[in-house]
C-alpha cells in the first residue's frame, strides 16, 4: 500500500523522517505487510534530498495513481488543500492533515465526504501537535458526556506569557525572543491574535459536542493587551495569565466558546504549564477533569501524529471510522457577554478610596488587588460572578474609573 | 448484542451506572444497533437494586449464552477471574476487565487467548482510572518508539505524600486521613508498599516495550519509610517526594523497571500533582515528552473506562485489535543497582563537618541540604550520579556515618 505527502514543509519532511526511522514497525502496526511513501508533492525544489526519487509537482499523478490509498496533507492553508483533500477522498483516498485551519473552515464537509466515500479524514495532529487528544476524546472518553473543555493550545503565546510571569519580560522583547528562539514567525498575527487557538477549540468543540464550529461565531482576543501590571496583580491574587481556549456545553442544546487571556489559579495542571507546552482539559461527567500535555508543535512531534494517523488509516482500508460530527446551526455558540463570569480589574482613577467605595456601591465586597509600585492612580480588584454584559454596564457606569484591562477569572 | 457484567462492587456497579446513564449515546457509539446489559454475575444478593432482574450467580450462565459477545470482569484478585476469563475467551467472547493483578500476572497468556479466538481483550480500565493511557500507548503513539514511562501511579500513596508536604503531616496520620476519607483500605498494605503502582507500571512497561514485564521481577519500594525530615529537605532542594513507577528501554534489548519514592523536581509536571489524582509521563522519540493526567481510581472515572472498551469490543466484534505484547524472557529487567542515579541522602553522623570532608573525599563536591531545626547529628546531600551499588558502597565506607533515609533523584 502506498502512501503520498503534500508539502515537504516543516511537518511533511518531519512525515518522511518519521516514516523512514521507524518504518518497520510502523509497518508492523499498520497490520500492513508493505507500507511505503511513493509521492512526495511539492513545487519546490530540494537538490540532494535522500528522497529526490519521490518528488513529484503534479497533483494529478497521486489523484491518478490507483495503489496510492493514504495521502497526508501538510501544505496548509485553506487553498488549494481543500480542492485537493475533495479530489482525493471522491477518488476513495483516506487523508490524514495537519492543516488545523483546513479543518476548522471545512472539517464537517470534508468528513461527510469521506463518510460517502467509505474512507478515513484524520487530523490527530492538527490539535496539541504531538499530543494524543482527538482520539481519546472520542473514543477513551467515549462513555462520557463531555461538559466542557479547555487548553492552552498555542505555545507561542505560552510563551510569551511565561516570559512575562517568570523573568518580567515586556511583551514586545518576549515576542521578538520568541521570533529568535524559532517559535513565532515573522508575522506572528495568528498566534498573538489568538486565531490558531481559535482554529484549534474550534475543532475540538466539534468533536466534543458533535456539530462543527466555526470559527468566526467564536469571540476571540490575543495577548497583546497583557501588560506587566496585569502579570503582577494577578501573580499577588495566586494565579497566572493564560490564553485558553474553551467551550462549554450549555443547558439549552447551544455551546459557549471563546479564546481570551484568563486567570488561572495556582495549583490548577493549566497552571504549572510553561513555555512552548501545550495542556488541554477534558471535563466529562463520569471521568472528572482528565489533562493532556505535552509539546504542541515542532517538527518531529506533530510528525509522529500524523503518521499515527497513516497508520489508523492502513488499519482501516476499506471501513470509515465511526468519528466526526454534525452540520452546525445558527447562533450554536451563545453570545458570550450573556454567560456568568467574574472579571479581574485594572482600571485608572483618581483616588483610590473613592473608587473602592464606588466599585463597591455597584459590585458588592470586591477583592483589591496589589502590587509594588503601583501609581496612586492605579485600582486593581477582581468581581464577584455575574453575566459579562451586567459586570460591563457596571463598570462604565463608575464614575472618574477607566478601565485599562480586564480579564477573565476560571475554575479548571 | 448483550454484555455481562461479573463482580457488582464498586467498579461493576459504576459500570452498569454509566452504561444506562449514556445508554443512547453508548449505542450510536459502539456503531451497535442495540447494546444491553443481560447478566451481572455476583455471589452477594442486593435487596432492592434497581437491576434486580439481571442478577445471577452461576457463571456458566453467562458462558454458555451465545448472545453475550462481551463481558466485564470487575471482580479483582487473580482467582476465580484467571479461570473466568480463560473460558470465557476461549468461548469466542471478548473480556473488558479493569483487574490490574489480572492482567500484570497474566496479561501474556490472556492475550494470547484472544488472539487465537479471534476476539479482544481490553483493560484500560487496569492503570489510571479514568485517564486515556492504554490505547493512547497502543494508538496515538504508534509513529514513536517508546524510550522511557514514568508516572504516579497510585492515588492513595499521593494522598499521603501530599498531606506530608503540604500540611506536615506524619506518615501515620495522614495514613489514618486517607482511611478516613475512603481513600485507603483498612489494609493498606498493597498501596503503601507500592504493589499496586508496580502492577500498573508492569502492565505500562510491557505495552511501551513489547515483552512482558512480571511484578516479582520489579523491585519495589513503598512509602513508609519516607519521613517529615526527608519532606523537609527535598522542599529546600526545590523538588517533591513522589511514589513513582518507571521503566526506560536500555541499549541491550532489555528494560529498567522500579516502583520507589524518588525525587521529582519543581517545574516538572509530575511535582504539580496533587492528592489522590495520578499523572502518566511518556517519553518517546518523535514525541518528546507527554503526560496524562486525572483521577487514577473512582468509581465512575475507572467506571467510563471499561465502559470505553466495551465500546470498543462492540466495534471489533469478529475482528482482533492488533494491541498487546509478547512472552518475556530471563533477566529481561536488570538489576537496578546497576543502573546509574543520584541520590539524596540523610544520615546520622557524630560531626557534621567532619562528615562533610570524609563523604566529599569519596563522592567528590556533594550538595549540602539544610532544613529548620535540624540536630547537629543529622546531615543530607545529594550525589552526583553514579551506578547505585557503587554509591551504596561508598556509603557504607565512610566512617561515623549512618544513613537514614536515601531516595534516588529523577529528571522528569
Amino acid at each position: 500500500m502506498y502512501v503520498a505527502v503534500m508539502g515537504y514543509g516543516t511537518v511533511g519532511s518531519g512525515v518522511v523522517e518519521v516514516f523512514n526511522k521507524n518504518h518497520e514497525s510502523i509497518v508492523k502496526r499498520s497490520t500492513q505487510s508493505a507500507l511505503e511513501i511513493r509521492y512526495i508533492l511539492d513545487l519546490r525544489d530540494f537538490p540532494g534530498d535522500p528522497n529526490a526519487d519521490k518528488f513529484i509537482k503534479d497533483f494529478n499523478i497521486i489523484l491518478n495513481d490507483p495503489e496510492v490509498k493514504i495521502v497526508v496533507e501538510t501544505m496548509g492553508g485553506l487553498h488549494p488543500a481543500f480542492e485537493f483533500v475533495s479530489s482525493l477522498l471522491k477518488a476513495g483516498k483516506s487523508v490524514v492533515t495537519s492543516n488545523k485551519e483546513l479543518v476548522a473552515a471545512k472539517g464537517y464537509e470534508l468528513l461527510k465526504m469521506a463518510e460517502e466515500n467509505n474512507v478515513n479524514f484524520l487530523f490527530e495532529a492538527s490539535v496539541g501537535g504531538g499530543i494524543p487528544i482527538i482520539r481519546p476524546i472520542t473514543q477513551c472518553l467515549a462513555a462520557n458526556e463531555i461538559d466542557e473543555i479547555a487548553g492552552i493550545l498555542n505555545g507561542t503565546t505560552n510563551f510569551i506569557l511565561t516570559m512575562m510571569i517568570e523573568k518580567q519580560m515586556s511583551f514586545e522583547d518576549a515576542l521578538k525572543l520568541a521570533q529568535d528562539n524559532g517559535y513565532a514567525e515573522k508575522d506572528p498575527t495568528a498566534d498573538i491574535e489568538g486565531q490558531d487557538a481559535c482554529r484549534k477549540i474550534c475543532i475540538l468543540a466539534s468533536l466534543c459536542f458533535g456539530k462543527h464550529v466555526y470559527p468566526d461565531s467564536v469571540h476571540t482576543e490575543g495577548i497583546t493587551k497583557i501588560a506587566l501590571e496585569d502579570v503582577a496583580y494577578v501573580r499577588n491574587y495566586g494565579g497566572v495569565i493564560k490564553l485558553l481556549g474553551r467551550a462549554k456545553r450549555l443547558d439549552n442544546g447551544k455551546i459557549s466558546a471563546m479564546v481570551s487571556p484568563a486567570v488561572v489559579m495556582d495549583g490548577s495542571q493549566l497552571a504549572s504549564v510553561r513555555d512552548v507546552f501545550n495542556a488541554i482539559l477534558v471535563r466529562g461527567d463520569a471521568i472528572g477533569d482528565v489533562v493532556f500535555y505535552g509539546k504542541g508543535a515542532g517538527k518531529l512531534p506533530t510528525a509522529s501524529a500524523v503518521v499515527a494517523d497513516v497508520i489508523d488509516c492502513a488499519k482501516h482500508v476499506g471501513r470509515k471510522k465511526a468519528f466526526g460530527w454534525g452540520p452546525s446551526e445558527d447562533d450554536y455558540v451563545v453570545d458570550y457577554k450573556t454567560l456568568p463570569t467574574s472579571l479581574y480589574i485594572r482600571a485608572s482613577v483618581a483616588d483610590k478610596a473613592a473608587a473602592l467605595e464606588n466599585v463597591e456601591a455597584k459590585f458588592g465586597k470586591v477583592r483589591v488587588l496589589t502590587r509594588d509600585n503601583a501609581p496612586e492612580t492605579e485600582f486593581a480588584f477582581v468581581t464577584g460572578e455575574d453575566v459579562e454584559q451586567t459586570l460591563c454596564d457596571k463598570l462604565t457606569e463608575i464614575p472618574g474609573l477607566t478601565v485599562l484591562s480586564s480579564i477573565r477569572i476560571t475554575d479548571y
